[in-house]
């Protein structure tokens, strides 16, 4: 099966990147789509090295020369790390005309309601409008939300031990931290992602991928114990996050800015330890179908041996280039 | 079950009142909330002689003194005819507030993108706004869509037998006639909610009932068929369709009038008779589920009888105080 990634040395699309090509069953022949000023940078040429097809594709010039790098492209997956995901509508416009057989938006994130709660989803990204671009064109989709990363989900220990791989943290936990929430292994993404896009039962649908259900509290009980470790729990009360977002809203830094992690992460706090959006149950509220009831037997990295990866100094720093930029 | 509705002296409520009325399995026990103005009028007065409970509601009052009217309600239907569907937002409040166990939003309307096609879908009434607010308060719902009324599909007899109950016809047919479209008879539509309410399989989905599939052309080979009446078919190109959406676009008339439907019908040309999105296989592509599966047991009134119907002189005028009005 042919399929075109935009953003596959992203985060999110390396881990696409890497399980379809560890995949056999089906066997994908993978088109990597990248900017032509970056056809000769080192990551372009290290994608060819693994046998990757490296295509230019500019997404602001004309559609119909995109459609033309689609030609005979069965999924598109994009997973661009723009802050303004309106720049995929010529690229779907573009894999309406190739005749491209399933489309995947950038989401790849945690279960939120469409509006009114984080801005970083309908104000800056705009995630909605992309989706009903898709549905104005009647381009066959595949919705693919995975809850939170792993990678974000841990604080760091005294020791400092862990610093190494969490360069943001959220230095605290909303309201009495126990409301549940999905996390998912960064690098498992692409393994559900790997199944998905190989499955009839998923398209035209909602999916929500995830590995497990933890609340704020079991999460640095799991790291204590694992670390022998103790760690101080800063709860932020419900009163305090409504009021962190207020504030944050209210002195809205631009959105391309570093500044705007503040707004991002109070409306998480209020989206994820407070609301309780992001779960299975308000995943199937919303219309999502559950990965893990499609496929049970998915083995995915459980949040204890995530911890291990972590104490033994082989996790991986997630945002390398972001951190350089901001430093 | 108790059953709250919300403009039960509607088209779309006098339908839904009739059906929830008849139904024996279950019974309802029926709330209508009018405003308290109107509590005295004559249509007021008509549905308690039908032993209708007919409770004041305010929507623009404190959101506590709505959630005390819908105190023990089981479900809420939404049939308002405003032009601004957001004044459903306090309602919604209330009935999470209260416990309510189903809310269904004013929809009950044909099968249309979410955003960019139908203005008086997204930017007059904000149906999406409304969708997004019960989703982020996490009320349960169900949205129902009906398709397009038989008793907007026929045009005039050349005899002028059924402009009785014709006052408004597009007039036209879009394209070449021949792109399907989805059909219900308007008393039918309660009898499709009163089914959907009751059925545990629709609680948090998007459900579509409908009559018949049929195009604009073997619409009107029906009548003639029924009626003996040759009818002129005055097709509108696409170009024109086009053409016509976006003059009507620009000198845009105040949705409040009654030159806003020039905007509507070339809206609804594009949409339904040019696009195609009036259909159950779009329905489904959206994510709808499809009520002629869910109760294929369920006995429907044919466009043949209702051309009957419509011939014998005993089809109902609608529209009929918009009609007056604009007089």
């Amino acid at each position: 099966m042919k399929v075109a990634i935009l953003g596959a040395t992203g985060e999110t699309g390396t881990s696409i990147l890497g399980a379809l090509l560890d995949s056999t069953e089906p066997r994908y022949e993978i088109t990597a789509l990248v900017r032509k000023s970056s056809l000769e940078k080192p990551e372009a040429l290290a994608l060819k090295e693994k046998g990757i097809n490296v295509v230019a594709a500019d997404l602001s010039g004309p559609e119909d020369e995109l459609a033309r790098a689609l030609d005979g492209i069965n999924t598109v997956i994009s997973a661009i790390s723009a802050t303004d995901l309106l720049a995929q509508i010529p690229l779907i416009n573009a894999a309406q005309a190739a005749g491209v057989k399933r489309f995947l938006p950038c989401c790849f994130a945690p279960i939120i309601p469409p509006a009114g709660i984080l801005g970083l989803r309908d104000i800056v990204k705009k995630k909605e409008q992309v989706i009903n671009h898709i549905k104005k064109v009647k381009l066959p989709y595949t919705i693919v939300d995975i809850g939170y990363w792993y990678q974000l989900m841990l604080p760091r220990l005294p020791s400092g031990r862990v610093d190494y791989a969490l360069p943001i943290t959220l230095g605290g936990i909303p309201g009495d931290g126990n409301t549940p929430c999905a996390f998912t292994d960064l690098p498992d993404i692409g393994r559900w992602v790997a199944r998905i896009i190989a499955d009839p039962r998923t398209l035209n649908k909602m999916v929500f991928a995830y590995n497990t259900v933890l609340t704020m509290n079991q999460a640095y009980d799991l790291l204590e114990e694992a670390s022998g470790e103790k760690i101080e729990r800063n709860y932020i009360s419900e009163a305090a996050v409504m009021e962190g977002v207020a504030r944050a809203e209210a002195n809205c830094p631009p959105a391309d800015s570093f500044d705007y992690f503040e707004v991002v992460k109070y409306q998480y706090f209020n989206a994820l330890g407070i609301r309780g959006y992001n779960t299975p149950e308000y995943a199937r509220y919303l219309g999502y179908v559950d990965a893990t009831e499609l496929y049970p037997d998915m083995k995915v990295t459980t949040p204890e041996v995530y911890c291990e990866r972590l104490l033994s100094g082989k996790a991986t720093m997630i945002y390398q280039r972001l951190m350089s930029a901001a430093q």
